[in-house]
């Protein structure tokens, strides 16, 4: 039989139903009792009074139901005025205890003060919070959404390995794997594939899947493995054509989460949804450094000149709002030496690539490739790279199409959505350097 | 701009279009050079009369054009009955060679006897064999079709870690990671978080994602990593419950790929794509073995009982087919040291699980799972395990609703759906005991 949702009860009143969910809470009045079950989509009251003799049977059954416990109740569904959740309620005719809960560690309905460790350690007990819930929701709907709006546009979604030969795309670290005789390492991303990708002449891909990054790193953005949002296309005439289709792909996103969160989101996180216009600004570096300095007397370090740092991306975002309304903004004109070499440059060595910031943080890099292959080899040797990128360079040998592409990280990318503080708490199980539990 | 689709080109008859692709052949004759283009959607002719004065620069840019290489046309598309290829062509004038092909190592449109790994050492001009760039268009179509009869029904998308701290589940091999200063490995299943997601109370998850076996076999249908779809629900009565959501699962996947690529597969592969109709029939183990040897003299060898093997479940597939006149077929009955120690089992000892055959081979093992915490607890003793799952065990010690899933490989689905021969055709980049390259 299929379970009835709290959201859709409504259908069901004045029936015979079966309602399974957890027991939320108790109110052991005398002459009745209340419990509040809770499923995925809200909360039902059950009532049982006590003075009704054929209830003896259901109260022996709930004297020592503790909260958080499963049960499934047979009953009837009825309109009552009196009761604040929706107005109805659940008379049990039969109850059958599903699984019985042991005293919690924490209350996680009040997760003020609970160490975000302890939290972690009992993540499936963390996640019963009704906005972490809701964040693997929206999380899910938001990556629908694009999805969605990739499969009309004739991507193929494709599946790229994680274990591969070679170490190296970057200078960040990668974990390396015993495979059998030999060593191999987990994809940090899977930027080569994806360009291997359109070498073989599939035209538009996206992919859905881990990252692993071995770096060392304690901070609220970081994580040893988090969810990429990958994709590549073929035939653009420039970086240009790859921040359009950004612009599309996050606007399906979120147009998907107004719809079905959007009043949730304000009511839980007090955030608003809003779907950006289109165009996204758009500022050369040399320009934003301009107006970080005239406007906040910021100016950029000499180490990171070329590029930004995370107290540049805030300001540029205030920059964005003040300037021109808008929460998202892209920035062009990094230097090459800042950036991986796959990036195209053109005849003046410009990069043809670009950031884009919301909400004070960088959510993506994104490029037009090197797909020429005397130009790609040039830039491997430039960065220092020698066989561990050898493979990779083979993929341009035999004709490949001009093409460009992007990452979003799902998870930093939920994080701002919703206001949350640490990537921690919106990863479904967060693993970092000093965590690889539950 | 963005990039016309041969697809779509016969709504730009008539006018002048800027088309890019590679090339696919050249027929250089005396009084006229044609050329075929092709992107991921077909093929399209170019025609350069040689004795028109203009076109002496595009002869002399065509000059050294190699197949595979790729271009980027401006012309006139014009109508002519004569040209097979849909009937036009494109008359060009200005043409832009994108990137130069070397000679290929093989010829990708004929791979008969071209040896199979000489064929993933260059997996991105394999790709490019109209029949294998199908294989993925079709795959993705197919996870697709299952993904949005998932999200129509409230599933939750999640993305469960790939590294994790201990190193168990069943008895086969994991792989070992170097984390830091310690060890990690790496997921062979999401099966253990999964199942977190229900004692959380997400009701109705699932997962697309590489899971990975460190076994080393070398057979048609083993890969050390593969793709894994992946679906845990709650609130369930029975496994008859999971069994009938897979069968809509399935269902919804096969009729998105057959009204999508329905002609296509049977022109191609010469396959036809048949959407079962429900419910697929079920057989008890016992009853199976009864079969197979009536009908084909068959008896399970000694080591097999309470299971299958890979001789019965092709007769297992003959026999559905026989008496039912279906593809696939469900088989209850296993025996409970055959299965994992998560499968129920029912007061009399009975596995409260399944497995799903389809053409002759397993894609599915499902079950209700055991939420029962004491149950559990037993059920792992029982099985000799230790430490390496206590962290799982814990996740239902404060209440857990019951609940049920399966996980379908979907390189193997898509193997079984085209017909092919082997799992290193039909991942996009096989990985196996000697292979992690490119």
């Amino acid at each position: 039989m299929e379970k009835i949702y709290v959201k859709d009860l409504k259908e069901y009143l004045d029936k015979e139903i079966t309602f399974s969910g957890f027991v939320d809470s108790i109110r052991d009045k005398k002459w009745v009792m209340f419990v509040i079950l809770k499923d995925s989509t809200g909360k039902v009251q059950m009532t049982i009074e006590k003075s009704e003799e054929k209830n003896a049977k259901l109260l022996e059954i709930m004297a020592n139901i503790t909260v958080d416990s499963t049960v499934k109740v047979k009953g009837k569904l009825v309109m009552n005025e009196k009761v604040k959740l929706g107005q109805m309620e659940i008379i049990p005719e039969v109850i059958e205890i599903t699984s019985l809960a042991d005293n919690l560690p924490y209350d996680y309905n009040n997760l003020e003060g609970v160490n975000i460790d302890t939290r972690l350690d009992y993540r499936w007990l963390d996640l019963r919070n009704e906005k972490n819930m809701l964040v693997r929701q929206i999380e899910s709907t938001m990556v629908m959404g694009m999805r969605s709006f990739l499969y009309e546009n004739d991507f193929t979604e494709i599946h790229t390995p994680k274990l591969i030969g070679a170490a190296s795309e970057s200078g960040s670290e990668v974990f390396e794997v015993k495979y059998f005789d030999r060593k191999a390492y987990l994809a940090q991303s899977p930027q080569f594939y994806k360009q291997m990708a359109m070498a073989a002449g599939l035209s538009k891909i996206f992919e859905v899947a881990p990252a692993f990054r071995a770096e060392n790193s304690n901070t609220y953005r970081h994580a040893t493995e988090f969810t990429s949002f990958d994709l590549e296309f073929s035939y653009i005439d420039s970086y240009e054509d790859v921040m359009n289709m950004e612009e599309d792909l996050l606007i399906a996103g979120l147009t998907k989460v107004k719809e079905l969160y959007g009043e949730k989101i304000k009511e839980v996180f007090n955030k608003e949804v809003i779907i950006p216009t289109k165009p996204f600004p758009r500022i050369k570096l040399q320009d934003l450094y301009q107006e970080l300095n005239t406007r906040y007397n910021y100016h950029i370090p000499e180490e990171d000149i070329g590029d930004l740092n995370a107290e540049a991306e805030k300001l540029t975002s205030q920059y964005a709002l003040e300037e021109y309304g808008h929460e998202f903004i892209f920035i062009t004109g990094f230097a090459a030496t800042k950036r991986a070499f796959y990036h195209m440059r053109d005849e003046n060595g410009e990069l043809q690539g670009y950031d884009l910031i919301w909400r004070g943080t960088e959510i993506t890099t994104g490029a037009q490739r090197e797909h020429r292959y005397e130009e790609i080899i040039k830039n491997a040797k430039e960065k220092g790279l020698g066989d561990d990128v050898k493979f990779y360079l083979e993929f341009f040998k035999y004709g490949c199409p001009p093409h460009g592409g992007f990452a979003i990280g799902v998870d930093r990318l939920t994080m701002l959505l919703l206001g949350l503080h640490s990537i921690k708490e919106t990863e479904f199980l967060f693993r970092g350097p000093n965590r690889l539990n539950p």
